[in-house]
């Protein structure tokens, strides 16, 4: 934190190329190369001046650039610290060389997500914030947008306030019963009281926990299995599904969407099909895809689309069915154009969407279908979607179970409060409220980028 | 120029993102989207707000991001304009939004360039200024840097300015001479003083236009040509002077340089090796390069490096000089370890170097020639690298040759007058002091990028 960090905050290739700096020595670094005198100026102010590069030896200086920079004085800045930001243009030697120049006035290059270390270091932000930077920065639909600016904005760290609140009100409870240890009368309501309390807290915990499988759903897309019969029309299926989604181009010119292989985005949640080498690129003819294969990607997947083009069998059935236990299965008609009669299934399979991927009929009602079969949140919904976050409520359920487990036996609350200390030890992880070690916080911020 | 454009700034992908907003409805645009008033606020002052989107229907609103907004009034901006630019998180979602969020009041997405032409419009830079830009975005090493910086800060401007002043001297003494015109004696002493006025501006002219040769080379790099016979080692040296340039890696972090194929980087200047796919790729025993590539090589190249391993026979030696006329012919000895007798060549073969491709030996000295041959520029040079330029001066140099013609055919100053006048608007077109068509400007800012 005594150094002065410098990175190119923009991807190389643009127009315009950012350069921050942050540290006791941003503002002396920074004036050094240019003709600003940034400890005198007004801090929020942006400044036109040339960047300039001195050569002791001939006696004169090159001009580098011509750059807008502009003052944050501590702790008024991102990172808490004096920084600046140059605007420059976006030629790679232009950046290369004021980077260059900086580090030769007293800069280092920062490290990946150092800016956002320093930032949480110098409480701008709690831990779980900063790492809602990556993921916002890393987003690239409205359900992962809304995840992380959820979390950017506190949303996870005012729940798990209200559930350290919780636990603390358990603790005081808890010595309240062994103050009244003595009177045998009030120990029965107390201990109810807890107990209550307790598996209150742990089904909040455990709702956080579970809602990572959600998040971890809407940030890697669903995924989804296409299964059914050889030559039902799989491949055709799958390829009207991902062709349509390749014609969509952002009409906002320069920023075509990448495709990403066989993902589709309704409704700006990602689906993503599974397994899908098997079907893909084959000829329907010849389309193949073994069984052990197809139960492989059911395994995989949330959602199953059914493709059948006449009545399954009852086995079929059954066994389909089994398989998609806790999963959402859809039968699909394919073909419907070429048979009048609908196939029968029995009733449990309750709707048959009839489509001709071939002739893409149907295909509107059954994208409704899956967005229907979707995880959804709601925009107040706290999501957990950072594994670190997952494996930590995880851990502070097992401390509380033990709790749950010792006032099922009456254990003394003495014995209690010490999984009760590791359960809010354990939560205060995520906020980072718990001094951090080094090894964590490196880990964290790794795969930030740099200049971030 | 009534219209408000917006478009991205920097490379999408990066932890930042700017979005520039530029036109007489730019502050309302911005206002509509965050709580700032931009109209109201202190222009080049910078402001954290948060992007949000209104949803009129569910009358509630999402925030998009986190931001930081900086204020540029008219004319104290890039564009002339009332200006915004809003520093985002580098999402694609995020970046997107806040593009699609600015059209939908009242923005529309800015063209490749539209920003510098409108810059150029408003009279904040003139045309080979605002071409400079592009340049200066595009420079990869010091030399393109230095010529695209030297032609923003107007280096090309003040030289036609010069060139200018002295057409309008040329102009005035004409008239002068046709006020004489019945005063015998005084005609011929004039007459002399026009020509020699005349030759010295067609001199800057012709040495401006020249200076392209040497500025196109410096820009797309200096062609170099290996020749020589099967076997004596061309493609080793070419994979050792592009082997050793691939090892070097720029020692600033996260931005290691591209190498671009067959181009190798001696002291910031670019060297490129034309013609290579006769000779790389092939192992020397079966190494081969016909007679008739050789020569096409040779007719693309400004230094030519002739392999030879062996004294070559005098019909060859005639035979390349020949060839290599007006270009610098470097006589390279490999496999100089092998044999301890120099190959004799004739004195015109100034200096012969020897080296071995094979084990790196004297390629120092060998890069050393080739930076001696390079066309070199100082600090001071005006040198021309754009071709619209260079087509412009060819073009003020023909009418100038007619109005010397004229005066060694003692033609009459009135007659002289239209050429003299074309020579003087021919030049004006480069900074576009005169009225620039449309289509010559949208075919200068067409290859811009988005967003500058």
């Amino acid at each position: 934190m005594n150094e002065t960090i410098c990175a190119l905050a923009t991807a190389p290739g643009g127009a315009i190329g950012i350069i921050r700096v942050s540290g006791p020595h941003a503002f002396d670094a920074v004036s050094s190369i240019c003709s600003v005198r940034c400890a005198s100026v007004t801090p929020n102010t942006v400044h036109f001046t040339r960047i300039v590069e001195h050569d002791a030896m001939l006696q004169h200086q090159t001009t580098i650039d011509e750059a807008l920079i502009t003052i944050f004085r501590a702790p008024h800045s991102y990172t808490g610290e004096d920084s600046v930001e140059i605007s420059c243009h976006g030629s790679r030697y232009i950046l290369n060389k004021v980077l260059e120049l900086l580090v030769q006035n007293g800069c280092r290059m920062a490290h990946p997500g150092e800016f956002t270390q320093r930032a949480y270091l110098n409480g701008k932000l709690d831990l779980s914030q900063a790492e809602a930077v990556a993921d916002l920065i890393a987003s690239t639909n409205r359900a992962t947008h809304r995840m992380a600016m959820s979390q950017l904005r506190g949303g996870i760290s005012t729940e798990l306030a209200a559930l350290r609140e919780q636990l603390l009100r358990l603790t005081s409870l808890l010595e309240l019963e062994l103050d009244f240890s003595d009177h045998e009368d009030l120990e029965f309501a107390d201990r109810t009281e807890l107990l209550t309390l307790a598996q209150k807290i742990d089904a909040h915990i455990t709702r956080l926990a579970n809602s990572f499988h959600t998040g971890n759903a809407l940030k890697n897309g669903i995924p989804v299995a296409i299964v059914g019969a050889p030559n039902v029309g799989k491949s055709t299926l799958l390829n009207a599904l991902l062709g349509e989604e390749r014609a969509i181009v952002s009409d906002i010119q320069g920023t075509t969407r990448d495709t990403i292989e066989d993902t589709i985005q309704l409704n700006d949640i990602t689906f993503r099909f599974i397994d899908t080498a098997g079907i893909r690129h084959t000829d329907d003819k010849v389309e193949q895809m073994g069984i052990q294969r197809t139960y492989a990607a059911i395994d995989k997947a949330h959602i199953v689309l059914w493709l059948i083009d006449k009545t399954p069998t009852p086995s079929e059935l059954t066994d389909l069915q089994q398989r998609c236990d806790g999963k959402t299965l859809i039968t699909v008609w394919n073909k419907s154009d070429l048979t009048p009669s609908s196939p029968v299934c029995c009733d449990s399979v309750a709707t048959l969407i009839p489509i001709s991927a071939k002739f893409a009929i149907g295909l509107d009602t059954l994208r409704q279908h899956l967005l229907d079969a979707a995880p959804h949140a709601t925009a107040d919904d706290i999501i957990v979607t950072n594994a670190r976050h997952y494996e930590a409520l995880t851990r502070a359920h097992t401390h509380l179970q033990r709790v749950l487990d010792g006032l099922h036996h009456k254990l003394s609350g003495d014995l209690l409060s010490e999984d009760l200390r590791l359960t809010i030890d354990t939560l205060a992880e995520i906020t980072g409220g718990q001094i951090t070690p080094t090894e964590v916080l490196e880990n964290i911020f790794k795969n930030f980028c740099v200049g971030k």
